[in-house]
């Protein structure tokens, strides 16, 4: 399932996609559950954030799952309660996380992103998967603007995939961490580079070079989803691309990452419980974001730019710079 | 006032420290607001949590603090509604805060960190405060037990301050960032210390070193308590020492902060908004940890050892290591 949050009359509601001859609809999880009941059946409770439908357990996305398969299969019912993606106000699809850790998995990005200083990729990145934590509670959605901090002047995007935990748990070994995945969403870890890299000098990593925007979404979309781009490897074939102002900048593959989400849990939930809801980042994909490209690929975002990431099969994700 | 977070029959409450004789005794909200409602009097509403009651606003704590005010006069009504500290068990004042920014003001914790490993504190320290995330949802009170992590054998304490933001803003200037501040408490930043030697090796900083507990309390200290503490530059005169098996091994002074909370409010804030209840650590004082003692002082901490950290007014943070 494609998961959605919207904004309907300043509240905060949950959706699903479907598609009906390649249009897209938001199907209102109310009105899913008022149509499954005028079916004579019983419908699994009505959640007002994604958050907590995760929190209420898989039992229930199972049921939804169900109601969702009835409607995708009868185009009226589609026509009749869903709503043309076009009149939607997305929201991000958690937009407030419990919790969000960046990791730093494609070795090409690091690789890069290190040599543009002159370093090599360090033994330990090898070993361990290494991540940081950034700011979940600036998380914004899909159409909403960035403001670009006052004192940087390199603003950048970053290309990532997210994946959102599902349930509680501590210790998960990666063989079993495919069960603790609710899903996954396009992320843009927004950075200001001058902030960054003179914070980072002092040696704590990045803080507020990143924390003023995260962008997450459009939709969070189920591991069934993408099982027909999994790989031999247990990664999955995801084309991701960066646009600004419609022009491509960023192109790489979700398939060249190092470390898998499996093996990010592995390390994440080591001696802490993780819980539902708490969002893994990928790291940036090679070439995903303009540090790496260079200024000879693309000057650094000014107020005015629109960027869009688009990875296969998780739709685009578009915001908009203001000052 | 001195607020707690404290358990009974597995619910979490709010109430508040009181003195008399000597003698500690604990005021629980609901009892405070009988009582005065037994005096013919309207009560505040009564909080499950502190995090709710810091988000209610200053005039509820200002309501809560009057009927304080007439409490700590009637020794009788302490007698009948007050419950003996030891006889009270204490969580985190605020178990699960929405976020926690940890940063590194003392000069001589940085000089002696980095003069470890044959360091000098680099130019960009004194320019700006620097901080970075740590694990939120691992927060852990006083009394409670820390599991050293399964791969770590170098566990260490940090003796900090943190202090709790009160109310929202965005881009609070730090002559206004006193009007933020809703309280103080002690914080131990436990730290696997070869687990973050090898990530920050990567780059992104310390995560995974510290992602298994930070212990806060045992009470929430409002900034009056801490006036006559204050100096003429706009830090508090409090001494704050930690033991390991009742053995005094660190000492310092909060006075020898270079940066102020008021200068890392205004850094933290900068574009991107700060909410009720957020925490902000000061972090380690001078020689407040065993990394910059080195073993000739104490060995890293193991399982049966207990660490107390004191700071004047602020109470004693106490936790035993379990394997």
């Amino acid at each position: 399932m494609k998961w959605v949050t919207y904004c309907d009359q300043s509240k905060e509601k949950v959706g699903w996609i479907v598609e009906l001859q390649d249009e897209e609809y938001m199907i209102p999880l109310e009105a899913a559950a008022d149509w499954f009941r005028s079916q004579g059946r019983d419908s699994p409770p009505v959640f007002e954030s994604l958050l907590s439908l995760i929190e209420a357990g898989e039992e229930v996305s199972l049921q939804w799952k169900e109601i969702h398969g009835s409607i995708q299969s009868k185009p009226e019912v589609i026509l009749e309660i869903g709503v043309p993606i076009r009149n939607v106000k997305l929201l991000a699809p958690i937009p407030r996380p419990p919790s969000i850790r960046d990791f730093y998995a494609f070795e090409e990005h690091v690789k890069n992103a290190r040599g543009r200083r002159g370093l090599e990729v360090i033994p330990e990145w090898y070993e361990i998967p290494v991540f940081y934590f950034s700011n979940h509670l600036a998380v914004v959605g899909t159409g909403e603007s960035i403001r670009r901090p006052k004192l940087s002047r390199c603003l950048d995007y970053e290309l990532e995939l997210a994946c959102v935990i599902g349930k509680k748990g501590r210790d998960i070994p990666a063989e079993k961490a495919a069960d603790y995945i609710f899903g996954y969403m396009i992320m843009n870890d927004w950075s200001a580079r001058d902030l960054q890299i003179k914070e980072m000098k002092v040696g704590l990593g990045p803080a507020k070079g990143k924390d003023f925007a995260t962008s997450l979404g459009p939709y969070l979309v189920t591991p069934d989803e993408l099982d027909r781009y999994k790989t031999a490897n247990g990664r999955y074939r995801l084309e991701m691309k960066a646009y600004i102002n419609g022009n491509e900048i960023s192109s790489g593959n979700f398939e060249t990452i190092y470390y898998t989400f499996a093996q990010m849990i592995e390390r994440a939930s080591a001696d802490v419980t993780l819980y539902p809801g708490e969002i893994l980042g990928s790291g940036t994909v090679g070439n995903g974001c303009l540090l790496e490209l260079g200024e000879e690929v693309h000057r650094w975002l000014e107020p005015g730019d629109t960027v869009s990431l688009s990875v296969t099969g998780m739709g685009t994700l578009t915001n908009n710079i203001i000052e």
